[in-house]
């Protein structure tokens, strides 16, 4: 096994693999990375069984072979290498992969590759096409929403529906919930729990230059997606998925039409002065033309802003977690949102006034005044 | 108590002063900014007892006065405020002081000030002047060598002499030392240990564009510094210095004269594969024109790299922890180096060949081959 490859696409695809790597101590070999040479191909593979990298990068290959090398020492030798190209020799008799660069040579131990679970691509089940930036702005735009609880592991997750054209995604840890819309071309029926970390690992991952489709399988519990010469494989979450439409408010008793930026940065500063410990909860007056928002915690002091609003409808006092404002704040873009609000402690509704595909519920907390 | 200043230059003394905020939990005092002001000077002071800063800030003073607010709180809310000017109006009354910009307001609960331990400027004492540039170039040249050991207090400091118009500071852990000599006009005669984490501080510390003075002044066990607005203070550590000029060679078997930055990337480089958790010791070949430096470990693999060299005298074969080799090329300036060796375990001599005033000697470690 001897090749030579680009370094600069080298580090890429070892950093990608990287991000599948174990850190289970009782699976030495899925800390390693599986480097297959053969045509003009480098593929690399790693996996912890949640989720799985095959990347392919073209190299100029003198001997075929695979082996499985460490995958922190290969990332950070290679990294480390100076000059522009990378050999790459692999001594069978030895068990040594000899990396090198100019006058620097590495030579690394290489694993058992037998051991290593090789990832297989899906092959039948179910199919849909999606543009790569699409599918990655709705994932930043939804699994942020989603719970870290372990103890709760559908809402780990990102619920995926196409039905009839329409691709939705939600996340909710059952406090927030955020919604995202997209029109695709799929006869497609499809609902599916994807792991949230899966997914931001995904809208991540190594970006080409040019808008790229993106190929979504599924086949049992699993799910793959192709684009360029990446594969990422995830496990999917078993489960029902709530129905997160009936919470969503259907009409309001006020609205309110406010600056995104100016919201945020307000939401920003008075939530310095809240609960470092528990809920950073900061409270809403809303009258006419006006929101005034404050905070409070008795041993430090208080944290004060007013921002003008269009308010439409009943005035209101009601209390927020900080967190999930500037959260969502932070994934929309437009100059404008709209809050559309009902009693006390009811579902709040927020949306991006320049994307009508993407809703925001957010449930308030008890207001400490 | 009431003012306004400058936003950016209240964030940039605020910043200084939170350095000697105390995390001590039984003098919650100690984490606390006092804050004086007077004539047309906001005064800000910190200290942990180990280091402590006065900062002196122009502004506008509608009405003197001094209170003691939280640190943590009042660094962050002065940084979260929007637009250019602060406001600052303390209620005596209510023991809160008001802090805004537009309309955002920060209302913080105040500490007791007649509880916080105000810094004394040194006076009389021993004196000396140095330009700032040169002191904080010869502390980063030497304090990163002094140990962090706190069972031995000594070395965790940086000796300061000064005799006959001559500077010298050194730091040593006992198995690296650092000493940089710098020519002053000064009639004094001092023999000081400086904690190298306070001169780490100070030389890290706020910077004028312009160079400038800094006056030095001990009084008993007390360091003073004093430039432009800003005066810190130190406590010194007490205990004798050891004479460190014995270690340094005074003749040399084998003199190697090196590219700096060669030897820079190769020992990082070959310093991967050793013993994450020991030492990482890296092991020379030294022989006529050039420097074979390798690493091993058995579980992981072996690197190695060669590097030409000017080489004179004898060849030989000795480790170094990479670590201390690495340092030092980074606090040189110089394109080469000058290492100077005698026998394999004897201390080696590294000069920057542009710099006579700097130098320094490790000990080198039992290779591992």
């Amino acid at each position: 096994m001897k090749f030579t490859l680009d370094k600069k696409k080298f580090i890429e695809g070892l950093a990608l693999a990287s991000k599948a790597l174990s850190n289970k101590q009782n699976a030495p070999i899925l800390t390693g990375i599986y480097v297959n040479a053969y045509d003009n191909i480098v593929e690399l593979q790693a996996t912890d069984y949640e989720i799985g990298f095959i990347i392919k990068i073209e190299a100029e290959i003198k001997e075929p072979g695979e082996i499985v090398l460490s995958g922190k020492y290969l990332v950070d030798a290679v990294r480390k290498l100076p000059g522009s190209e990378v050999s790459f020799d692999y001594n069978e008799a030895e068990k040594i992969a000899h990396i090198s660069s100019n006058k620097s040579k590495y030579r690394l131990l290489s694993m058992q590759s037998a051991e290593f679970p090789k990832i297989e691509k899906l092959d039948g089940g179910t199919s849909f096409t999606v543009k790569d930036e699409d599918l990655f702005s709705i994932i930043k735009k939804t699994a942020f929403s989603a719970s870290t609880d372990e103890l709760r592991p559908v809402f780990m997750g990102c619920f995926l529906q196409i039905e009839d054209n329409k691709l939705e995604m939600a996340a909710t840890n059952s406090f927030r919930l955020a919604v995202n819309k997209l029109d695709i071309e799929s006869n497609s029926s499809i609902r599916l729990i994807i792991p949230a970390k899966a997914l931001n690992e995904l809208s991540y991952a190594y970006k080409e230059d040019e808008p790229q489709d993106i190929t979504v399988k599924q086949a049992k519990n699993q799910l793959g997606f192709e684009f360029g010469n990446i594969y990422m494989t995830t496990r999917l979450i078993e489960g029902e998925y709530p129905d997160y439409n009936k919470i969503v408010p259907k009409s309001a008793a006020t609205t309110v039409t406010v600056d995104r930026t100016s919201l945020l940065s307000a939401v920003d500063r008075v939530s310095l002065i809240s609960n470092p410990k528990g809920i950073q909860s900061v409270h809403f007056d809303i009258k006419k033309g006006i929101i005034h928002i404050d905070s409070n915690n008795p041993e430090i002091g208080k944290a004060e802003e007013e921002i003008e609003a269009d308010v439409q409808g009943e005035e209101l006092s009601i209390s927020f977690n900080a967190v999930y404002i500037i959260d969502a704040m932070k994934v929309m873009r437009g100059d404008k949102i709209k809050i559309s609000l009902n009693r006390n402690l009811d579902p709040v509704k927020i949306e991006d006034m320049e994307d009508t595909n993407f809703t925001y519920v957010i449930t308030p907390v008890r207001s400490q005044q």
